[in-house]
């Protein structure tokens, strides 16, 4: 049987030079690669307890939602600013050149809930520190944060020191 | 025991004065909503014959993929212009205002391949309606499509008149 890794598409300088991207659509367009992908997540998940899943979008979605639907949780989205409709609470992170921000809806959350994120990839970990303020400040708690893909030469677990981190497949480079 | 309806939060004058957003989050938020929204598609492809399942980003993304992933098919991401890294096909499809462009991958799709198209909502129609000439383009049949809520005062089925189309709930109005 094939194995997760090999679902992943490796595609050279994409989005700029020197960059390999690692394409998830090879996972997901195959039955056995989005099984693979999404009970690796549920095993990582096994005695972890929890009430909710957030995940960014919009890949964040796509390994997140279901877990929660198959684990029977909620999905809690984070979105990018000026896409949630209710009240919101925001956080910047830093990109290359500037910075984004991403926003939750603040009743999401609630004073001691206990919430896993789910991602494609870490990288630098800038976006998932920025959502791991979001929760903290809405009195929730980080339990476990997994990855589908971790990018170990760009160092994002050193920002995560202290969190239950997870990855499904671990590339040494960046 | 609530109706999906019910956990659908209706926001008046979002994004602007005159609309009513349909705030899909709070489905999502408890396992129960998210339940009955995955269950009630799941439930529309019963004795339908398909391939794989499509979802544009990022909400079609939410409710696609953990249908495929329950129903063990492949799922295949509609995303905005430059966003797949790989060699994509294009439409470009009619804004209230200037027009926007989607793509999907040219090998995500074989000749006679049967797809469902799954989205959280059909108001105009312009994009799902560009879904299918990607689709289409590529040789694929697109044999139904999935919404969780139709704006039925829009019309947009109009739009899709010939292929098969169902919705969990449908607004009279806008």
């Amino acid at each position: 049987m094939k194995k997760l890794e090999e679902y992943v598409t490796s595609i050279p300088d994409f989005p700029e030079e020197g960059i390999i991207f690692r394409d998830v659509t090879t996972i997901l367009e195959d039955p056995n690669g989005l099984s693979l992908a999404v009970d690796g997540v549920r095993q990582m998940l096994e005695g972890v307890e929890y009430d909710s899943v957030i995940g960014p979008e919009s890949r964040g979605f796509i390994f997140g939602v279901p877990v929660a639907y198959a684990e029977h949780k909620g999905f809690i989205p984070i979105r990018k600013k000026g896409k949630l409709p209710r009240e919101v609470l925001s956080a910047d992170y830093a990109l290359e050149y500037g910075t984004a921000t991403i926003e939750i809806h603040k009743d999401s959350i609630k004073p001691g809930q206990k919430v896993v994120i789910i991602d494609d990839l870490i990288a630098t970990g800038g976006t998932i520190e920025a959502i791991i303020k979001l929760v903290e400040e809405l009195g929730g708690e980080v339990v476990k944060i997994c990855f589908i893909m971790e990018l170990a030469g760009l160092k994002g677990r050193e920002k995560l020191a202290g969190y239950d981190v997870e990855s499904l497949i671990i590339y040494e480079g960046k």
